[in-house]
């Protein structure tokens, strides 16, 4: 396996200082899983009267503990929880034996916690087709429960990594009728060298009261928003898992009216989601595609992901080549309703085609050096709706070939 | 504008021997038109009573010679007719002037050569979003008429490339009745490396007598198994063009039941459309994606282009890695139904995967010394149905970022 040699040159300057969420705990080990000399075992304990709301990969192929947690994820208990997760094996695509590996953690969380099967949540993420080694995990239970520690998060943040070149993690604060509510969350994803799937691990913790089915539609929300957004390579894993879990223990309680909750949580979302495109595999550009004047808002998000996810589109922006054109090509091939003679777009402040024709005020110069940003926009207007779209990608390299085809497993 | 280099390493070893189909003729002259030093311009004149059948790029951008083509193929007539092919400009996304420069050079072909404007085809390819200066091809049409010439096929094959490596054509015989009917093709395409689109244009001729509405049902449905199958990026052209022109005079007529003449064809377009991909942009390997099992014939395809379009699968079969892993994961994004522990796969000769877990047979060392080959068929079986599809396509190398970042305009 390729060894990870620096780190992405759009990763933030740190990590953030992420504070206590009361009502979680965490641990972290090196199990030996598959990675040496690291943790890659992270456990999180939450406690009772937390409600856990969560959004899971639709990939027809998903992994063994991504459909247990998707089983599990909608019912209601007062009792506590955890979230237990490796990184080096995804236990994906194996068979029979993926479910036993599953339930063979799972239940061994819960009977050392001393918490019903149904409220542990689990992640892999690593390699696939290979037997997860779930032995090595549970002979480190108890060494993790004596672990425990509310000021953990960071560490977790660490051993949920594969080939990520920096952790990643967001927090904010929000005040709700004068008390303040945490939101901190960390996330993996993206940074894949070796030949495995690009999976996207996150999990938020919040000490605000929110009934289930509240937190649940709030997180289905944000998530279509957020991370159903962003794009590497257009490849979806068969193990992205979202948790978002609400402790309680600060007393506020959210409802489907607290759009300030929303608010901070949607900010925190977004911004681990950022992140992820900013560790993309071989990224030199984080780039927003910002299709305005669809028909649909439907619309407006399949133009937003065709252009995203062109090959011709994101090489011409590693290339720092205001090609537009490629642009028009990746509105005319999505299959959303477009008329070539209203299309307009702009790269940043630059009206580079305006309705269906170059810009009588382009300047190739002026494009070209707007290019030469490490943070692009590309605004494309269809001229025909009020639909409209916000995804985020990054560019494509060769660091993404190196990273995919020059290294074998 | 970036220089080809080198001819891809898919290339056949020779351009093939095109017989000459009687009521063809053709000439190709340097225009000008943006390259210097080549020739630029095809003109293919078509005897009276020939039948002109087409396909056509769905982009919803398309370039305002398609426009005009689709807007004359379905018309019936006993004149002549003629196609006019310029490379170095596509006349794409240049608005109400996109229409008046094709208008103009169909005119002055229909005033050249005696024949209704409505019998003049045109395509045009090359960069983008620039005027098409057609006066530089009006002015050499009296010299194209003066030059045309039965055999002048291989000179038009090489007067539409643009960034083509090679020149690509194919040529079939059928027997019908005990009397033989020619077929030739040529096309251009996927060797693109100006900031252009990737175009893929096709001209075939035949000496068989053809109904209008028999030539374009044969074509359409031969399209969608053969052009319709093959993918290099995923990047759809706004220029993409197929004419099939039958002169009618080897007095061969052919109808709905010509099983033998439709196989020519198909064999015909089928070779082009590989010789397309195995010009595709740094290709190094020529991949077969078969599907079978599916739940339907739609179902397969959409599997069969979500692996065959996955950078991930394409990486890995450029670094001659049997990542079976990564064709999971394309299945299970794809959309199309899937049962995870229904999916078999095999790379060549080799089963990876049966039945949704690695194969007990499988052997790493076999499967990666197969990989090493440059022709390779990725078949995978859903278990599900009775649905099947192929598609072609090619590897994603260092190669295409070369040619589509590496370089300005």
């Amino acid at each position: 396996m390729a060894k990870i040699t620096s780190v992405s040159p759009l990763a933030p300057a740190a990590f953030p200082e992420l504070p206590v969420i009361n009502g979680v705990r965490f641990a972290t080990v090196a199990a030996g899983v598959r990675y040496a000399g690291r943790t890659d075992v992270m456990l999180a304990e939450l406690a009772p009267g937390t409600t856990v709301a969560g959004a899971f990969t639709r990939s027809a192929t998903r992994a063994a503990p991504v459909l247990d947690c998707q089983a599990k994820i909608g019912t209601h208990s007062d009792a506590g929880a955890a979230i237990i997760v490796n990184s080096g094996n995804a236990n994906a695509f194996t068979g029979r034996n993926g479910i036993e590996a599953t339930h063979a953690v799972t239940s061994a969380v819960a009977a050392t916690l001393g918490l019903p099967e149904l409220r542990v949540f689990s992640s892999s993420t690593g390699v696939i087709g290979e037997p997860l080694p779930h032995e090595r995990i549970t002979a480190k239970l108890e060494e993790l429960k004596a672990a425990l520690d509310p000021g953990g998060i960071a560490a977790a943040a660490q051993a949920i990594m594969t080939t990520d070149t920096f952790a990643k993690g967001s927090t904010t604060d929000v005040t709700i009728n004068g008390k303040t509510v945490r939101i901190a969350g960390i996330a993996k994803g993206s940074g894949m060298i070796a030949p495995d799937m690009a999976t996207m691990l996150v999990y938020i913790f919040t000490d605000a009261k929110a009934d289930l089915s509240v937190l649940q539609s709030m997180v289905s929300a944000l998530n279509a928003k957020t991370f159903n957004c962003i794009t590497v390579d257009s490849d979806t894993s068969t193990s992205d898992a979202l948790l978002v879990a609400a402790t309680g223990t600060s007393g506020v309680e959210v409802t489907e009216e607290s759009v300030g909750f929303m608010e901070g949580l949607r900010r925190v979302m977004l911004d681990l989601a950022h992140q992820v495109v900013r560790d993309g595999e071989g990224a030199t550009k984080f780039v927003e595609v910002f299709v305005t004047g669809a028909y649909s808002d439907d619309d407006a998000n399949t133009h937003a992901k065709s252009i995203a996810n062109s090959p011709l589109v994101k090489t011409a922006i590693a290339g720092e080549d205001p090609n537009w054109g490629r642009v028009v090509m990746a509105v005319g091939k999505s299959g959303a309703r477009a008329d070539r003679d209203a299309l307009s777009i702009w790269f940043g402040p630059h009206l580079v085609a305006d309705k269906g024709w170059v810009s009588p005020e382009y300047s190739e110069e002026a494009a070209a050096a707007y290019m030469k940003n490490q943070d692009l926009v590309i605004h494309v207007d269809l001229g025909l709706g009020g639909g409209t779209a916000r995804v985020w990608t990054c560019d494509l390299t060769h660091g993404y070939i190196e990273i995919n085809a020059d290294y074998r497993s």
